[in-house]
């Protein structure tokens, strides 16, 4: 059987694992495939560097360009991340006709809509079950398996890095910048972590997220994004004191007329008794929400080189079969083409904790301001009096624009000192 | 755009909710497919009875092979279960070309072989999510994310009825009997629980998982299998008292040298700690260890008509979208070929509880037994002295053989006056 020619862009963390496993299982992905699968070359950017992974030098090249282009070449793995020259290489594949599979989210949340038109005039597939969540299928589950369903929530933990900070936090009380220090030691956030802890990553796996759940078009630029750089101990300790743990959570959520859908990353409480709160370290767990299949929950390693190199190698199976079968997988799939709302349209619930003055009517006055806003307490507890008084107050379910709204007026209320803190509140519903 | 014709086997609870859903969603499974779905006739049992959906008597008929060949039909949805006439008409729609999804677990376990061999000499798609774990998306996962993987254990709650029973157990302290009555009630159970409580419905959920997590043929009379009646309160609180819950599990797990596998159903203790134990009521949810991905874990509803029919219409959208495009899925895959071994090699531990003598040398006595089979000993607790006196063992890691012949060595001990409980532990090496 005429083997497949298979070409790597980048050998780094990812690509070196996917080297080493396309030489150890060759037989098992041949007989999966029904051809064997063959490197044709690996492109990356110096060529003497010293690499995880024994390559045969001969494959090794720094023109990218030309390897892509290659006419034996009928497969193309893109593992280098980023725009450029990505995207470029990308499309130069795809509009020749071959497949591609990448693990590149920041790239396909920022212009997913080049690479899929590009697969589509070339007649390449396009895989990317890398991309969100390493290891864990969940891409194909949602383009695949639920096809026949209706989508109405996404919600998960897909960044390990802010996680292993959260968590952290949550077990040591332990300061983010404290936190952090110890995830960069440990090699779970880089040098420069500000794709993870300002939510940069999350939002792009946010935005391919909701696209596979609403068959719609989105881009990282429509995600509302806030990150962990802010939140202290004292947050954590507050939140863990009524039972409830802080999470960097990626939610994709259809409207109540379901004409439109939210799409937000965001640091969040949830209770200490929902299945997310337990999920641990750099670990990664997904929420789906389908009108028939009810809830579904996804969990495993959402990064690391052997985890990503799995995914891809599970796409690497279905574009090497699609390939033998002169055929292709599922299209990107936008026919439903709804807008994505504004965070102020965005239903969620709020925590709130006020430095209050300890006088009579304080209550009042701050239960007048919510309801002005028609924003309904849930619970309200004081704690601490005289200089020391704490008003913590959790809403019900209401528009992101009126608890902002609240909070704005709060700010200005002459009794209210300051506001502590604030968070958003989901999970419990 | 032409559309596909649908002909539908069964009417009960998985098959009024296809129908409904196929009427609802029309235009979102049209939009998805490439072409419209059209319902061609349901055969029933029964033509004038009351049904949970509205459809056409004019689609309904009694005369299911005379549907399953009619020229006109492209797919056929098997929701009737059972080994005929389920297998015959299957194998009559493949034969003819036509694509099947079917529900039917029983079948697919009994007899595979010959559904997959008519699917491959009639070239159509033989899909099969819904048959295990109801909505959770698992065989896509195993047959194609994890394509590129390396299987090593499919570890999981497969039987929501059964979850339902122990949970109740453990919860509320009730026997076997009170929780079997109370889901019976609730319609979590069968008038006839048989299936169920001997765990004859996980074995064959197991076979077909192992099957595709192994790349090899299995049978349901492969899998070794033990129920649930013979459970107690006794025993379920006693596993509550040491930490564990009592689970029935589906366990389907490489030999060390790969060479062969093990899959049983049975009931074990697991660590509370463990995520498997929080699985409440009736949900499912299953463990996926790979090399590469690591421990994936994968939760949702394992039955009930909507979740059922979310996986079955998933299939259909694919089977759908394959024929347009004039290809077809992956086919099954058994090239691994590799051997079910015997219950008697499986590696597990177990946890007994003895009623003893109480007297000097009784510790060492039973030591020594242990001993004797090369069983090492974990942790021994001493409860209670006297005529009441009670050793609770748990053991290394040692084959299931060698564990059943030391507590045959323990019956016939004299001062053992008798084994009082015996089970597996799992879920914390």
């Amino acid at each position: 059987m005429k083997p497949l020619k298979v070409a790597l862009l980048g050998c780094g963390v990812v690509g070196s694992q996917v080297i080493r496993l396309m030489h150890e299982q060759a037989g098992d992905l041949a007989a999966r495939v029904g051809a064997p699968l063959e490197l044709a070359g690996v492109a990356v950017r110096r060529l003497g560097r010293k690499r995880d992974v024994d390559v045969d030098p001969a494959l090794l090249t720094t023109d990218a360009e030309a390897l892509v282009t290659r006419d034996d070449v009928d497969i193309v793995i893109e593992v280098i991340g980023g725009i450029e020259p990505a995207r470029s290489l990308i499309v130069s594949a795809l509009s020749r006709g071959k497949s591609v599979v990448t693990a590149n989210k920041a790239l396909l949340a920022a212009d997913g809509a080049t690479l899929h038109e590009a697969a589509r005039t070339g007649r390449g597939d396009l895989y990317f079950e890398a991309s969100v969540a390493g290891a864990i299928p969940l891409l194909r589950p949602l383009r695949e398996s639920l096809a026949g369903d209706h989508v109405k929530r996404v919600l998960g933990i897909v960044n390990g890095t802010t996680n292993y900070i959260l968590d952290k936090m949550d077990s040591t009380g332990a300061s983010f910048t404290d936190a952090l220090e110890e995830a960069q030691t440990l090699g779970y956030a880089e040098a420069d972590p500000t794709a993870d802890v300002e939510g940069f990553d999350a939002a792009a796996k946010a935005a391919i997220l909701a696209g596979l759940a609403f068959h719609s078009r989105v881009r990282a630029e429509e995600v509302h994004r806030e990150g962990i750089t802010d939140i202290t101990a004292t947050d954590v300790a507050s939140a863990k004191a009524m039972g409830y743990v802080i999470k960097l959570l990626a939610i994709c959520a259809r409207s109540d007329d379901g004409r439109s859908f939210g799409v937000r990353v965001h640091p969040a409480m949830i209770p200490r008794s929902h299945p997310l709160a337990g999920v641990r370290e750099a670990y990664n767990a997904v929420f789906v929400e389908a009108e028939s299949a009810g809830q579904l929950m996804f969990y495993g390693k959402g990064a690391g080189g052997a985890p990503t190199a799995s995914a891809v190698l599970g796409d690497l199976v279905a574009v090497g079969r699609n390939r033998l079968a002169g055929t292709r997988g599922p299209e990107e799939s936008t026919y439903a083409d709804l807008a994505v709302h504004p965070m102020g349209d965005t239903v969620t619930r709020c925590h709130v904790a006020l430095d209050v003055a300890d006088k009579p009517g304080v209550l009042a006055r701050v239960a007048e301001l919510f309801a002005k806003h028609d924003v309904s307490i849930q619970t309200v507890r004081q704690e601490g009096h005289g200089d020391d008084a704490q008003l913590v107050i959790v809403t019900h379910r209401a528009t992101d624009a009126a608890l902002t709204a609240t909070m704005e007026g709060l700010r200005e209320l002459d009794i209210v000192r300051a506001v502590a803190s604030v968070m958003r509140v989901e999970g419990d519903e």
